[in-house]
């Protein structure tokens, strides 16, 4: 397998209006949703072996999310059906900024069943550490995983998490056991409260994190190895929905690694998908291939 | 207290257009739902004491239900808020026939913490026998109930029962408590098979049923005591929306028991409110008084 990600398989209920709450909501949409499967789906649209640990109910959600991972060439052996659990929802607000959300979970709550296969890539999100036992089956997973490449989206909300330790404690334990993490200044506000981006990309390498890549919307992304720290502005000139942008940088980024580029190089093919996905609406989308990007947008070192 | 309902409380998300399955449907409604609030709401929109006992979630949708609630005159001391579940959702495809729904349950679980206080009617539907704590506390209520008049509303289906009990034998210990029951014949399909109304009639009788009341739709309904057996024809005239038409007879009925009417003469009263909630849209809906209602229906012994 090219990629294995783990993390929030669901179905996403987005308000049709732009309202201050949802309590206010009247009218939502249903979307397939989670980050996990929009980055298996963008690298098997884009030729590679993906695969997804996770967890839906036998209902018409979860064969509803089943039958379009298929169908977009995503291999689901390693997502469980449960009976005695439902699909996750989280009812979302529309926004333009960072939108409110309210999560009702059931079937990730205990998700991941399997050993982790061989594979090049495992990517996880914060999800696949937000109960006691999936913490516990992640860690076993990053220590049988051996040579995969380990990427970490840590987006941590308080809502989110029923361990009962601190996400400072989690963290100390899950980062030394990753390659990369990428959080947005966001999930960095979240985990440490409001501070400048310097501290922030200082507290993840004091928790032990490698390679940190911490993304700042419109304004680029600061990467960092710990010794040698590089800003980039954003690739994006037009901008039409930022949904699924993040995914789309780590779908280029992990299209680099398997490319083997070093991860500032990657991060540029990170960067290029993400400036790509801009120009159209919704989360997945059909992109050019991959070696066209990499050609448009001057990334060395693909083939 | 007039009357004490137990049962679900929770959100309908009815899809917006008509479709063949629940897997086809991309926009859906917010609506608030459950048979027993819709009666204690009745009520207490005409003038009578009305409280509830269920159990919500500690999250907008539950904050939208009791606020409904209170706005309506329900007492709501009785309505668990639970900071470790959700508020239930249905959702639910819209249609002209009985409807195609699935349920996201977890408040309703386990929702009956209390004993029952003093009151005059306690009505309970299959979701208070649904699960073994439910079961098993429902059954403690009913041996508290002393003189209490009470109405069981058997919408079982096979989808909601999480106990370890076949329903005939729950019915068998439920039904000898119950001073009414009164299914649809959808209800009655669903726990004993297709058959004829006598048939039904007969075998709830032969599992303890002292009164029965089975809605036959637009045909009207049968009432038997064991003894005498009557059917009547339905009042309505007049359909616009039969959504909460069922309520609405509970209702009436209600109204007339506590108006010391026989269940024959009380039921009269709940086939003339369901005829009144027919000619207008929405579950619960402004009906005029019980008394007018009485009136032009020439029911007698109403106050």
């Amino acid at each position: 397998m090219d990629i294995i990600s783990c993390g929030e398989i669901l179905i996403d209920m987005i308000s049709k209006t732009y309202e201050s709450s949802l309590r206010n909501v009247k009218d939502y949409e249903v979307h397939i949703g989670g980050s996990p499967s929009n980055i298996a789906i963008n690298l098997s649209k884009q030729g590679f072996k993906s695969s997804i640990i996770s967890k839906i109910g036998n209902d018409f959600f979860g064969r509803f999310i089943k039958e379009n991972l298929e169908k977009n060439g995503v291999e689901t052996s390693l997502l469980s059906v449960d009976e005695n659990v439902n699909t996750d929802i989280v009812f979302v607000l529309k926004s333009k900024k960072s939108p409110d959300f309210y999560p009702y979970r059931s079937a990730t709550l205990n998700m991941i069943d399997h050993n982790l296969p061989r594979t090049k890539i495992f990517h996880f999100s914060f999800w696949a550490l937000s109960t006691e036992k999936n913490l516990k089956n992640t860690i076993k997973i990053l220590n049988e995983s051996k040579n995969a490449f380990i990427g970490f989206d840590p987006n941590y909300r308080k809502i989110l998490d029923k361990t009962n330790k601190s996400i400072i404690d989690i963290l100390k334990t899950i980062l030394p056991k990753v390659n990369i993490i990428k959080p947005s200044e966001d999930d960095a506000e979240s985990i440490f409260g409001k501070m400048n981006t310097k501290d922030y990309i200082k507290k993840f390498h004091e928790l032990g994190a490698k390679n940190i890549i911490l993304t700042l919307g419109k304004d680029g992304y600061i990467i960092s190895n710990g010794k040698k720290e590089k800003k980039y502005t954003s690739y994006a000139k037009e901008v039409i929905d930022t949904t699924g942008a993040g995914d789309a940088f780590w779908s280029g980024f992990y299209i680099g690694i398997l490319n083997n580029l070093n991860i500032f190089e990657a991060s540029k093919l990170g960067n290029a998908f993400s400036a790509e996905k801009i120009k159209k609406v919704g989360a997945v989308i059909d992109l050019k291939s991959y070696k066209e990007i990499a050609k448009e947008y001057e990334i060395g070192g693909i083939l």
